[in-house]
């Protein structure tokens, strides 16, 4: 931690500083300049979090040196992890693919799909029983019902299931049908939930919030981390911008700078970020070369049909074609799937 | 609702969404032109809405008409609400004042706190005893613990009481102490916890999310109204932008913008929107000159020791100097507080 | 200026950055921590700014702890300015209103405004005679001639004239013709621009670009004045957010960021900043509540003939209603007008 | 162009719009709805830009229906361009890597530059001699001086040139010098200077706006062609968002919306884009994958000796190897380089 004065302050000020941070059993180093003084703390600073410091007169301002995400954080856990889900394995070496429809409409859908994504070389089947919608008029999912189909469409097709949870509720149900559990953006700092994913042990795929920063990903990573379930894998699904050609603008940087910062797998769901389906497979390719460790793609049987997000939605025979055009770009950043 | 047709779109295109639009009841009005022929629908299009006619050959774009928001457009409720808690109302001709510190850390602070603004003219006392915070390491709040604290502070001055809570297990035990709960905005789309808040009956402080539209805030309002929950008040508190002078960027723009699509008055707080001290009183008087119906405001016995938030919390004499100052302002503005 | 070093940086990475730091004549103060190595530098650090300090080998990253802007710095010219437009001042205890349309259409139209505007209160008139469109195909403005009308206008009802210039030629032109120039938001960045107008010594209205921080806009003033032109005024009209409610997100923010950081005067244009009639008067009064020195409004004797932007402007009885509506609100913030 | 009444708009409203649109010698076709009448209009819409139909009494919103462009639109010119620049193509089957440093410094490091590139693959080579840059006091570029150097440098490796140009003087020295100018991102609504750069008819590389929508930025490349000059490149270089942990946000979803709504070739700056060396070539990988059709990569002798943007750039080996690693990416992607 640093703290920086403004130009002239007064020696009893800086005193006052450098008192506070003593206080606290702390060192603090004083860098005097022309025009400025700085003052580095040297220590646990997590002792000094409840201070104010920058309220003493005479600090300008008050800058943190190290991340508060310690669990997640690249420093100190340096090799790239694998994320097992059941015998599946998220990570280097991979490409994970996760398929399916937005929501899960009935069991005959599920069932088809989950033949055809998995014979297209999927791993994971997705779906939603539980879907956050913006007006309270639009469909809101099938719950318990949604997660019977997908469950049983998944094990006839030999696929692990992934579904996004919503509350509490929503995760005392899905622990009893689904392999990894989906936060979703706009649950990313919905804290109560996060704490409750980090108690249940089921693996979680953490998408990041719309207008979340990487820091902050990965400080809501922490929280789960943090309750003792280290099976996090990151998802990139498009932050908000102005522009407006797009849904949302994927954001394909988070790809290297998660890849820097922290051991944890990340994938991409390029549907949702443009939510135009002309658009699924160029950036899919990219999130392939840029590194990322999986793709999360919308599937339907008949998107014009679909309850939900159609327009996104690629039909079996554009995700097949999907997959064997992703083949070779797997295998150029080293990974099968 | 509005179907765009590309340019050239084949007849059968065009023959496949009038029928589309008829098999459900509704009627379809084209319009030839030149290059693009559109068609509009008339009738109840929420028949349409699991109908994704977008993916039609042919269509080019769909335009939505009318909100999805019903019960908090003004259009079907021209007469601007007044939302009374208690027996204290918020709304037309008064200016509210909520204030008090970010968290609630001890029962001292709290009974000062009621006191001294009180006497200043609010009517309500604010604490966080849930606080969501970015890591999980920072102060999370002393729960049913503050939630004592507050209320016996608010009773000893005559205050309402208003608190945020984060997850439904909250609003179970906060429901024996709050006046009114406030929904913060990192849970704006907690759908599930819009849904309690709707069924719970005790009034609603609903703020804006970090990267809401004034459209999808509508809507969250919407989903606590129809639950049942008419008591809802709209807080703007900043929006994430790529300035960074400012915590975040105060829209104040949202209160006229409200004013105009919605009956739900509307609060200001400049405390968190600016996270800078220096900053708070020259936005809340822009905040009552722009026709907001009430304003909150962090207030501290001693910021600079202050568990969180202290750098935008004032003091006592400086919430004090703010509502003398406000005074004429309200004034001006038919507001009485 | 701050080089944090990485966690474990080699000594002989800190020695490298202590070398380079001395080598240029300036001093470094190291700080070492638990975890991490600071360096701060002491000294004059533009010596540094041809150094890539950061590519030093164990640098983690390096922290600015001055702005780089001087003459616009109020650290260094602590009482607010006043710029003279001739004999009319702009700054502390006055509220300039700058007013009338959009585009000059015709000499006709401006000798009207000039009158109606001059009536409720304006000091300057406004209008545009080289016209910024987004589209090749929109009006683009009178040019010269639209020049002429609107100086004769301004004479005849005793204003000062504002234009937009956004060329080298046409500030040839407009010198002959205008009181103040404005430089638009879309060439807030055009250096070469702000230099030309540095050098031409008439005061320049500056606004602030869609996307510019605020540290980027005192840095574009900053250019002005170190050519040689300290008469620089600043006009927030808004920025680019995600929010379509209005056309740009009205950053009132600005207003006291800038009273903190600089001693240069500071107007607000509610009219572009929303693009809708109705915002304009609670944004106007929201603006001289947050302490702006001035406004500039859009007014047209006939909003529904406008040539561009006529769904913002102001009939002249709006805006007279808004100078009556006004004055009290100036009053209590000071200034007159 | 399509009108949206009010709900219950007056009858004499609706005729009075119709009567504005069949004035103008264009067609008016009314939908009429349960809640609210559409008003759609036929004909050659620019007739009508002069009119402000959303000023009518009952007018609730109006939206455009055709882009604004036309030229630079693939819905009249289907086929993707191929630009010559001199008898190098871009377009269509090729990878055209563009690379130099960021500022040109002196003659013997474009020399040494232009060798290196070359032999690595690149066509290209870039180097500023005008700077754009956010502080007075800042390295400005060598102007002609520096495009004496490049041009010498590149014509002794037998590559193209290609500089930014910054103002109307620059382009005028520029033309004797470079093969290709780039107009860049804080001038890409410098509108006066777009105009000459169509009138100046060498080849140009059109970065977009930090806060640019494709929309402006297609508008943009309208000005130059409608000019007279069909020769333009776009190249998305990162827009500004929230997130800080990238210089800017690279939008790659650009690539493929670009290739969807103009014939125009897209390149890619990655370095510009994120600001850090490290993120250069997942990026540069990625965009080659989402079907860019070149690259413009920051390639320096001595990157932490640079006088600009050292931080972002790549040693010669660096960029040779990433040259390497991209040839199969780019034949993947049925391109050559």
């Amino acid at each position: 931690m640093i703290i920086i004065m403004k130009p002239g302050a007064a020696r009893e000020n800086i005193d006052t500083v450098v008192k506070a941070i003593s206080s606290k059993g702390l060192q603090a180093h004083l860098s005097q300049g022309d025009q400025v003084t700085i003052v580095g703390v040297v220590g646990d600073k997590t002792r000094l979090m409840h201070d104010n410091l920058e309220l003493i007169p005479g600090v300008d301002k008050i800058l943190s040196v190290t991340e508060t995400y310690k669990l997640a954080n690249k420093k100190f856990h340096p090799q790239d992890s694998t994320i097992l889900v059941g015998d599946t394995p998220i990570g280097p070496g991979r490409l994970t693919m996760m398929a399916g429809p937005c929501a899960i409409e009935n069991e005959d859908m599920m069932m088809k799909s989950a033949a055809a994504v998995k014979a297209a070389g999927a791993s994971f089947l997705r779906g939603g029983a539980y879907k956050p919608r913006t007006s309270p008029y639009a469909f809101q999912g099938l719950e318990e019902e949604g997660l019977r189909y997908i469950r049983r469409a998944a094990d006839a097709a030999g696929l692990k299931v992934i579904c996004e949870i919503t509350s509490q509720r929503a995760l005392d149900t899905a622990v009893h049908y689904v392999d990894m559990m989906q936060i979703g953006a706009r649950n990313m700092q919905n804290f109560e939930l996060l704490k409750e994913a980090g108690r249940s042990r089921i693996p979680v795929l953490l998408k990041r919030g719309l207008n979340a920063t990487i820091d902050e990903w990965l400080n809501a990573a922490e929280y789960i981390i943090s309750e003792g379930n280290p099976n996090v894998v990151l998802c990139e699904r498009g932050i908000r911008t102005y522009e407006k050609a797009t849904r949302n603008t994927l954001d394909l940087s988070a790809v290297p700078v998660i890849r820097q910062k922290s051991h944890l797998p990340v994938i991409v769901d390029p549907s949702h970020a443009t939510g135009v389906r002309e658009y699924v497979a160029p950036l899919a390719r990219a999130a392939v070369a840029a590194g990322a460790d999986g793709l999360m793609i919308e599937v339907h049987p008949c998107p014009s049909c679909a309850l939900s997000d159609g327009p996104q939605s690629l039909t079996f025979e554009q995700f097949e074609a999907l997959c064997r055009e992703l083949k070779p770009y797997a295998a150029l950043a080293g990974r099968t799937f």
